[in-house]
């Protein structure tokens, strides 16, 4: 499986059917239960099978209603897919009743053409960055099998990782996507919160959960964001000659990894060379969020307004690492929750003027490569360590509101490191346009992840 | 003191100037000592003398920037005015350092050459709505000076009853224009909340708060609104055939006074002569929101969060039964505020909903007569039982992210009675073009309040 528009071309010159498509997916998901075997929480076979006779028959018709008709995707398992049971990666909900619709994500995919594979699993709830799951097992990361995929949409980045799927549908409170995708060496998009609707999605915070997908291409990203945002944005490639990017030595930049900071140097001085600006600038409100507790303050009180029914009643079913991350909203006043909220907005503030001179805010996705599992699996000190660490970069662009595109930039033969492209608020179009050239110049010198 | 056209014209004609408008105004206010004592909390004659006299300066050289210019208004005590103290009716921000801008509405007001003549008394911080206020006394009813005027905006509707101004700005967040209007005899709009920034206003609760006037008529509401929203709304009058109003028997029906349930019901009989329909329908949303329980929890706890520091330095010094209110903030938790949000969300949908079929929905702003002072001034009981009755229906347009425009509907040598014009969100436009056809059939058989 390659990127969504190869995958179209083959379907649409009749090399291959989208029930062929599925029967190699299928293949591959049975072959990789060594490698993928955590990959999934849920396969339907039949519904998808069904799914890719249709698309066949509607293509025999000339009926093809997108890019994504007959291509196989994977569905993160907090979203609702009408006829299957949404776990969001628990056990508590593994007995709820099926749901009676699509998520509004889901059914603008389902409408587009794409055929469901698979449900992926995730970490609990989606509560943490790392992607371990005690129930469903931990998904390994294709580099290096002992290290994490990363969180919370693991799945769905070693699906596309493992060759399964052309992309994956996941959701971003703070790096949720973004996470994954620099860790198992793939392109990410996480739009502006508001663009993409939460409807029939397990909510885990009002105020951060965006919904976007993870794939092998800025384009596969663009694909799909048109699909669940409903939106065509224009996405035109913008020349790198000119363009001002801006990095900071502020929060961001603390403690990286030796092999995150050189792949990151490497792409900005391949920028420059190209012809774009890399600027220095100061963002000292970065620190206010330092340990990005006004964001894990609101997640945790939102998460809390919505799960403490179930806490009431199943608290022993919960990843007792969720337990605690959860109930840091118990105690949570009201008061304190509205100064968190207007601290929030006066940050939304201050990031769009800090970042007002420039095209984009260039950042590492992830300050470290991907952990490995065993250090953090037995021991809770350092997986909220390692996790807290693992989140600080990606969440400031939740608490900005704004939208960021990651994109692989290591070299061969070298762990995964992510580069973000960041923009405020509806910078959606700008941050795609740009990612589509960094991407070309990327490219030469960044292996496309094996399949 | 007339209509805001009224006085327009006669500044056009140079019938009177505005430094004469303005002298005729403060004498006016020197007179009412006894009947309009407790009007303002602070009146600054050289800045309003130097606004008049720049007014008609500017006029003389041909410069007349809006309907609004020369003409005298009032602002409640809790919007900023450049170089005055905001005390927004409380003893402890006295000795508040003078405010070093407008607010942004003021700001419009001033730059559309109204000339403020005095900051209007309230309830202290708005939180009541019947305009008593232990700190610089309660304004008086002027149709009978034993009941009270009403509130917030209680010196906001006694500046417009006494005609010393053609129009006051006030804010509403459960009623607080709308309640005292009704009380006074005069009109009164609340805008959906959006319209009009709270910049510089001192905040009640950052949902409900709106910024609206009180005033003569409904042109002269339009008119202020357009300054102070910043639009130019089309409210061209609407022939009352064919219109289509809704009155539900639900929860604003409740226990009404004699005067209000015979006035409310005459004009509901005037509408239909006139060719509109009236027709009932079932608003059963509204029994969740009795008591107006989700509207006073989800207030107490935003105001909480703004009082709290004022609170634990200076509790001693606010209005007891506003103390007492505010503290329902203190104990409330972020996940029991998050589900109130959530309820209120639903209950504008669900109120979108049951309007849909209308034009407008019809109710009495008040279910009571304005209480007699006595009878609740030293009564803490009486006190909170009649403001959840006073504010019981307005503060349910509030909840519903509305707008409603309340007309004069009783009968001369009647107690006055309010008949509110209702519609949800960004309904402004026609709620305004409906309320000046109903303004014209009621003033047949309403009188003009005296000045």
């Amino acid at each position: 499986m390659r990127t969504i528009r190869q995958t179209g071309k083959a379907l649409a010159t009749k090399t291959v059917s989208a029930g062929q498509l599925l029967d190699a997916s299928l293949a591959a998901i049975d072959a990789d239960v060594v490698r993928g075997g955590s990959t999934y929480t849920h396969i339907d076979r039949s519904a998808a099978r069904e799914a890719a006779s249709s698309s066949d028959a509607f293509r025999d018709r000339g009926y093809v209603p997108s890019a994504l008709a007959g291509v196989p995707v994977s569905v993160k398992d907090l979203f609702d897919v009408k006829g299957q049971v949404t776990t969001a990666g628990s056990r508590i909900l593994r007995g709820a009743a099926p749901a009676v619709r699509d998520a509004a994500a889901v059914a603008r995919l389902r409408e587009a053409g794409a055929v469901f594979v698979g449900r992926t699993n995730m970490s609990e709830f989606a509560f943490s960055g790392l992607g371990l799951n005690p129930h469903y097992g931990t998904p390994l990361n294709p580099f290096d099998p002992s290290r994490l995929a990363g969180g919370s949409s693991s799945g769905a980045a070693t699906s596309v990782a493992l060759g399964h799927v052309a992309a994956a549908l996941g959701t971003d409170t703070g790096g949720s996507v973004r996470i994954p995708a620099a860790f198992c060496g793939l392109v990410s998009f996480k739009p502006t919160a508001r663009r993409v609707p939460l409807d029939g999605a397990v909510p885990l915070s009002t105020s951060f959960d965006s919904i976007g997908p993870i794939a092998r291409s800025v384009d596969c990203c663009t694909l799909i964001d048109r699909v669940v945002s409903g939106q065509a944005l224009d996405t035109t490639p913008r020349p790198l000659t000119g363009l001002r990017f801006g990095v900071t030595s502020d929060y961001v930049s603390d403690d990286l990894d030796e092999t995150v900071s050189t792949a990151f140097n490497r792409a900005i001085s391949m920028l420059r060379r190209a012809g774009a600006s890399v600027e220095r600038f100061a963002f000292p409100e970065l620190h206010e969020v330092a340990g990005h507790l006004p964001l894990a303050g609101i997640t945790a009180a939102q998460a809390w307004a919505w799960h403490r029914e179930h806490v009431a009643s199943h608290a022993e079913g919960y990843d007792p690492r969720v337990l605690t991350r959860l109930r840091i909203g118990e105690g949570r006043g009201a008061a304190d929750y509205i100064d968190l909220l207007a601290a929030r907005e006066r940050f939304v503030r201050d990031a769009r003027t800090r970042l007002a001179s420039f095209d984009a805010w260039l950042m590492p996705t992830v300050a470290i490569v991907p952990p490995v599992i065993a250090g953090v699996e037995h021991d809770d000190e350092a997986f909220f360590a390692v996790n807290a660490k693992v989140l600080r970069n990606p969440s400031v662009v939740n608490f900005m509101d704004g939208c960021a595109l990651t994109l692989p930039c290591h070299n061969e033969g070298e762990l995964p490191v992510g580069l973000s492209i960041c923009g405020p608020a509806l910078a959606d179009a700008s941050i795609l346009s740009i990612a589509r050239s960094v991407e070309a110049l990327l490219r030469a010198s960044v292996p496309v992840v094996a399949a």
